[in-house]
Parts: C-alpha cells; sequence; structure tokens
C-alpha cells in the first residue's frame, strides 16, 4: 500500500521505474541477486499476454512442448557463435543427488540446442516439414546489470523452435513470429513497436540474421520488445538436422527461433506510466474497472450492496472488475491515489448522495483526448457504456505513444545532432556497417542500432559517425536501450 | 508411426507403458538420465488438465505468481524436517557468470522454503489473511529410478502455497484443494480416485498432514495423483511468517501447500489403456475424432473435400477434431491402427460409397457397456450426435475404471490374505500405526499404506502384520505403487 507518492517519473525516471514496479505490488526482487518474484498483480498481465501470444501461435500450426531445463553442457560447444555468445551468461549444475556429475549441466539460458538435438531425431523426410513448436518456459542468465523485468537472472518467456524445407519458408515463418509481436505489442499492450532487423553486430549468436520490434519509453530510450531469428543452417549442420528431398537425396533443414519475454512487462510500464504511478492499457489490466463505495456506518452498507451489485454486473458484461469494499481503514483519498498509482484504467466512485441521485462518478486514469477524466453517468448506463470507455482509454493510450515516440524521432545527419538526439530520443540515421563504427558510437554515446527499420524509405549517405558510405539502403534507428 | 503393434498390456505391463508413451509421441527421454520432452500430443493433455484446475483455482481466489527456480541452499537448513526429505534430490547449481558462487543454489524441488520467506515479508496484520498463491513451475528432484511422466527429474506441476489466520482456516484450505484434485481426476481424466489421508511415515518432509488422493492403475498398483499438506506453524515459524491479531498480539500463520504434477498423464495412461495403446478420455484428448478419408486419386479428393466440411462444422460445435489428409502414403488399415494406439475416443470414416449414401462410419475405440463400437450415422447427424456420444463414452471409461478398482480392491484380515491381495490390487486392512510395521510390510511385499481413506466406515481391528490394535480407526488401504 502507499503510504507517501513516488519520485516523480519527470524527476527520475529510473527511480520511478524501481519504486512503481514494487509499491504497484507488481514484482520483488528474489533471494538470488538479479531474481524476481512476479506477484498475483504483475503475473496476471503476464497470463494475459500470454493468452492472446499462445492462440495466435496455436493457430498457426504451433504445437507447443515442454523441455528439460537442464542442458548437457557440451550441447553449447557445437554451434561456435552459440557457445561464446551464452557461455558468458551460464549457470551451471555440477551436482546433483548428493554426488558430482560426470558432465555439468547448464541451466537453459535458451534452448536452440536441445530443441536441435531432438528435431533431428524427429525428422526423416521433407513430409516432416515444417515443424512448428514452442515452449512456455523459464531460462536463466546470469545478468551483470539486473532489473526487474527488464534483465533478470531469470525470466520467463516463449521461444518458438521451427525447422523447414529452405531458406524462403523459414523467412516466411521468420517474419511470421516479427508481424505476430508487432500486432500482439500493438493492440493488447498499445505499444507502438518498430520492426526491422538488426545490424551484424546485434544478432542473436549463431543466427544469420535477427529481426526484433523496438518500443519507445517515456524517457526515450528502446527497448527491445521481441526477436525473431532466421539461423539458415547454422544448428541444422551442428546437430545433424536433415531431411531427404523428393529426390531421396539428404538435405540440411532451416531453422528460425522466436522469443517474446516478461520483460515485455516492464516495457508496458515505461510506455504507458507517469508521475502518479502505472497506466495500464484496458486490454492488459488485471482490473480494468475499480469501484470504490464512499460512506460511513449504515451509508457504507448501502453504497457497497449498490457497488457490489454494479460488478456483477459488469462481470456478466466481460469487464475485469474489482469492488474495494474490504479496507475501511483507509479514506477515499488513500483509495483512490493507490488505485491510480496501480494504474487502473476506469474508477468507479458510489456515494450516498450519488446513490440517491441513481448516478455514479466515472474517473479515468488519464483525460482521454485532453477531455477532463472525470464525469456522472447514470448507475443504469454503466455497464453498456463502459465497454465503449475501455476501448477508447486504450486507443488513446496507443495514439499516445505514437505522438510520443514521433516527437522524440528525428532524421540525423551530423555527428553533433546525433549525439544531442540519442540524449533523449531515437536517431534515424546512416551508417558506413562496420562493427568497429557501431562500437564507437556506444563508447561515445551509449546507443546502439536498434533496427533497420522494415517501412523505412529507401535512402542512402554517409555514415553519421565515420563518413563512409552507408550500406543498408535507409536509416538506422540508434537509441539508448534496456 | 506405428510399423507393428505394441506389446500388449495384459502381457508385460511395464513394457507395454515404456512402449506406448513413445510410440504415441506423447514423451520422449531427454537428454539428462530421468528427464523427459513432452511432445505436442502429450503437452495438450497437460495443458487441458492445467486448463481446468487454473480456473478451479482462481475461482477460489488464489493469484498465481512467478519465483525463482534457484533458491539459496541454506533457505533448506531452516525447517529440519524439509531438509531431510529433500537433501538428498536436489540439483545444486556452483557456477554462474563463469564464477563460483558464494552459496550454492538449488534447483527447487517444492517452493515452500522460498515462499515461506516471501510471506513472512507480505503478512503484517490479520487483515492479509488468507493469503492464497499459486505458481505453474517446473522443478527438479534427482530420482534414482526415473520412469517417463510416473518419476523423472525434472516436471511440470502447480503448487498451492496458502497462509491462514489459524488451524481451522488452513484445514479447510487443504481439505479444498484434495476435494478440487479428486474432482479434476474424476471428472475430467475420468480417474475414480480415493482422497484419504497418508499416514505419519507416508507425510511429506515438514507437514503435519499430508492428503492424497489415489487412483488404481490398470496393473493393480496405487498412483498417487494430488496432495494437499497441512504444513501446522512448522514453516511459520522457520520463516517467521508472522501476523498482529486484533488484540495487537503476533502470531505465527499456519500455512499449507499442495501440488497435481504431470504424472497425471502417466495416470490418465495407465488407468485407461488396452492392449491396442492410450485410450484417452475425451474431455482431456488432443483430438476427441480423428476423421479418415478413404479412396485414391479422384474418389480421395471428394471424401477429403466432405471431411474437411465435416471437421468445419464439428469445430464450429466445440469438437476438438483433427483430419488425417496429409499421409497418403499409408493405407486406411495403417492409420486406423495409428489413431487406435494413440488412444482417439472416436474416428470416422468416409469412404466413396459412404459418400453416396450421405453416411460415414464412426468408430468408438471401445465398445461402450457392451455394444459393437462401430456404425453407420447419417452424415448430416453427425454434428448433432457427437457431443452426447463423447459424452457417455466419458461417462463409460470412469464407470469402467470404477468397477476395475472395486474388483480389485479387498478387505484382509491375515496376512496370507494380504499378500496375495497386494500381489494384483489394493488390500484394505487394519494397521498399528508403528512405521517400523509399515517399513516391514514394505520389505516383504513391496506394498505402502496409500491412504486412509476418507470415506471408510469407522471399524478397528488387530493390524494384519503384526497383530497389535489399529488406530486409524478404519482400514488403511495398501498397495505397491507408483
Amino acid at each position: 500500500m502507499s503510504e507517501k507518492s513516488v519520485t516523480a517519473l519527470s524527476e527520475d525516471f529510473s527511480a520511478w521505474y524501481n519504486e512503481v514496479v514494487v509499491r504497484a505490488e507488481l514484482v520483488e526482487r528474489g533471494p538470488v541477486r538479479g531474481t524476481m518474484v512476479i506477484r498475483p498483480y504483475g503475473y496476471r498481465i503476464w497470463e494475459t499476454i500470454q493468452a492472446d501470444l499462445d492462440a495466435r501461435i496455436k493457430a498457426a500450426g504451433h504445437g507447443n512442448v515442454a523441455f528439460p531445463s537442464l542442458i548437457p553442457q557440451s550441447y553449447f560447444q557445437r554451434e561456435a557463435e552459440h557457445v561464446e555468445g551464452f557461455s558468458p551468461e551460464l549457470a551451471v549444475v555440477t551436482h546433483a543427488g548428493g554426488k558430482k556429475l560426470e558432465e555439468p549441466l547448464a541451466v537453459r539460458p535458451t534452448s536452440e540446442t536441445v530443441f536441435g538435438e531432438y528435431m533431428a531425431r524427429w525428422i526423416d523426410s521433407h513430409r516432416d516439414l515444417p515443424l512448428l513448436l514452442n515452449q512456455w518456459a523459464n531460462v536463466v542468465r546470469w545478468e551483470m546489470r539486473p532489473r526487474l523485468f527488464l534483465r533478470t537472472t531469470e525470466f520467463l518467456w516463449q521461444e518458438g523452435h521451427t525447422a523447414h524445407i529452405d531458406e524462403a519458408d523459414a523467412m516466411r515463418e521468420t517474419m511470421w513470429a516479427l508481424d505476430t509481436y508487432a500486432t500482439v505489442a500493438r493492440d493488447i499492450a498499445a505499444m507502438p513497436v518498430v520492426p526491422g532487423e538488426k545490424t551484424p553486430g546485434e544478432r542473436f549468436a549463431g543466427a544469420v540474421r535477427t529481426y526484433t520490434v523496438e518500443g519507445m519509453m517515456r524517457d526515450g530510450r528502446a527497448l527491445q520488445a521481441g526477436t525473431s531469428h532466421y539461423l539458415g543452417t547454422n544448428f541444422a549442420r551442428a546437430f545433424e538436422i536433415q531431411y531427404q528431398d523428393e529426390g531421396g537425396a539428404l538435405q540440411l533443414a532451416h531453422t528460425t527461433s522466436w522469443g517474446m519475454s516478461t520483460r515485455m512487462i516492464g516495457g508496458v510500464i515505461m510506455t504507458h506510466g507517469d508521475d502518479k504511478g502505472l497506466v495500464l492499457p484496458p486490454r492488459l489490466a488485471p482490473y480494468q474497472v475499480v469501484i470504490v463505495p464512499i460512506g460511513r456506518n449504515e451509508a457504507a452498507e448501502r453504497t457497497t450492496a449498490a457497488a457490489r451489485a454494479l460488478a456483477d454486473e459488469l462481470k456478466a458484461a466481460g469487464v475485469r472488475v474489482h469492488v474495494d469494499d474490504n479496507r475501511p481503514q483507509l479514506s477515499p483519498g488513500f483509495k483512490f491515489n493507490d488505485w491510480e498509482m496501480r494504474g487502473v484504467p476506469v474508477r468507479l466512485e458510489i456515494g450516498p448522495r450519488d446513490l440517491e441521485a441513481e448516478v455514479v462518478t466515472l474517473a479515468r486514469r488519464l483525460p482521454v483526448d485532453g477531455v477532463a477524466g472525470k464525469e456522472q453517468i447514470p448507475l443504469k448506463r454503466v455497464a453498456e457504456l463502459l465497454p465503449g470507455i475501455l476501448d477508447d482509454f486504450q486507443a488513446f493510450l496507443l495514439r499516445r505513444a505514437e505522438t510520443f515516440r514521433d516527437e522524440h524521432t528525428a532524421d540525423v545527419d551530423s555527428w553533433d545532432a546525433f549525439t544531442e538526439q540519442v540524449a533523449g530520443g531515437w536517431a534515424r540515421a546512416f551508417h558506413c556497417g562496420r562493427t568497429e563504427c557501431e562500437d564507437e558510437i556506444k563508447n561515445e554515446t551509449a546507443a546502439t542500432p536498434r533496427c533497420i527499420p522494415a517501412e523505412a524509405p529507401e535512402e542512402s549517405g554517409q555514415c553519421v559517425r565515420c563518413s563512409q558510405p552507408s550500406v543498408y539502403g535507409r536509416r538506422v534507428i540508434f537509441s539508448r536501450a534496456y
């Protein structure tokens, strides 16, 4: 419960974030450094993302599976780039059942290797392709600079792993996953993410191409909200994922992998929050509406009864509603602040005079399109009006985030303009494509290439840093990132 | 795909089980001894159990959470019995991020300790109780004699963890969980489990009372399908889970924990299977109905089109249906055997002559109540008739399993009758309550006390083994078990 207001977002974004995720009871630090405990209010957000994404994954023909979390360490050795990328982050089980193990086991940081091993067993013929698998799981990556939801030693995600007959089919899958992530982010989380390809220096360890959806947070930084990788035949070669083609010849399969994780919860918070705390999009909010009955003694009994009756009506209309009726020791003002801090989209207040007039006071978490958030509406019409009010609120959050992103993004063609722009937003700039040049940019500004946006116009120019010719055929988005 | 029939259940139950779970593509051995890879056909069964159980858990007011899988080893030391019970099974992370850890971390075998640590932080006042939490997670227990689904080094489960104001409220919760497990097993899995209390020798490490639901498998052995524990104040004392009562005095909370796991999938297989392979209850079956179009060339096109149209109609009626239309290289007979082995409740065959006569041939996986399983029904009426046919099949499986259980259960009052009975079923016998006596019974017959059944009549007598007076006020079920 909030006994004082949170640090203002506009004052100290980082302090605001760290306070608000804990105060809103979304999450807490775990017992081991860098781990987290996701509490019911936070987990409900994850379950909603999961339900939506899982339905899309299944509708596209993928089957869910469960692989073990402990992977023989030797599996990681088989793909050279993969082992280089993940070795520094592995947690290793050396003892089990009271004995030292013959071979140490890694707690999975991602599962390309073990999926590769089994795909090789399951695939014989071209008839077995495509093989479309997905897993909802926890993964462990030892993080040096952990941050709740955004970068934790253990997190939850889904990881898709698929095998295909050729590059064209694998690339279709890679782009399907990217497009699905963009849709989920936009439609459910109201995050207007930008899809695009990563530069070679930012690729997943072992991938031929890596794609990403990038969202802009309210401090102007970028958050990678989901990634999709075309792995070529790298893992197929390492794990012998082969099939007989129609002519009877052995061919290597082309594989993909793609993932979206609990860092999405952090992305939602940093896309929509404000000085008062969280602002949750209705489609993700555990409680879309909270009803606060007001009054003492006999009046409280009447308003509480009315609140509960209204809640039943709203539940029947498919609205996720909560009645704040078991904290009589707290004042209405305290409760209002508490639910605002926790980001509930709509609050309904029912006082004794409201009840006499057969109205409720409706307060949106934010004014929508400049119209003040608070209004009185007839009690009888609440269930009829609320779904539309929630839809409007959801649409408003997406528009607001789009406007914010566009206002904090600029094309820059000089190094001065670049450094100024990445201090508080995204710079769209030409780049030479050299990893050393990316590294210099990162060292001097902390900005990295976030993606080569899929929908950017085709353009060429000189690298914003070193003036060599640009290589990607379009501007690259650079930004500091989470 | 099945190229020869499986070992008959009646011939070698253990070989039958090991073959059928792999051949039906439910699961495979994982890369690390004792682990498993659950494939889409098996995972779909788990998802269905999960969806049903999760809805019940939420409806009863529990919030889902996600705790880290890595728990400081010292946490296990705090509850003396708990550490004794689980230490031999722990997998231990000693290195992470390229360094030796200061404190080794256990991969969770169960999470009472870490929930205890956080419950202590979240509970201040009696107003914070009950605290009702649940987690869907993977757990690791190093198994010496692993068996796919039944006893694996890693498995999936839900673990409920709750804290209450007193024993009465905690016991209500313990019994709620037990009753919920019995309902899920019975209504969804058609497993007529027997609920009851475990004897002291079979209690969960750290519990005051342990309750279980026990199912009978088709070889007469018992399977523990879910357990619910009243933990008293043991964990509250170890982790300082305390609250201020209404008078302002500090009190220890009373806690519970309860779990149901992927071993339920093994239970379903061993409750309903037969010589031909799996028999899946319709409410759990990934495919409730498979349609096999028959014919060559042009005839195949017509029957396949009819099969797909029928499938669309059935999907709209809420039936989970699959059309076997992408394996033209296989004969109808092969497909029939394959789907029988995989336990699909109802198969529909559409041949060219069926199509002309506007009928389909419907084949149940088993004759229901002695009526032959195969019949012709009008194509037009399939969607109308199928839900009832599936319900009847589900009800039949439960009745059949009840009959089997009752026929293989007997009251025994002599040691000779006991040893004979536990060779192939359950013995209901009086027991003295001494753990040494339980151990002797186990050493001589491999049978253990499965539970003191809640609904057994009150009776007393002499211990079936040592003739001392019985202590539980009723007969105890003894059986060999998985």
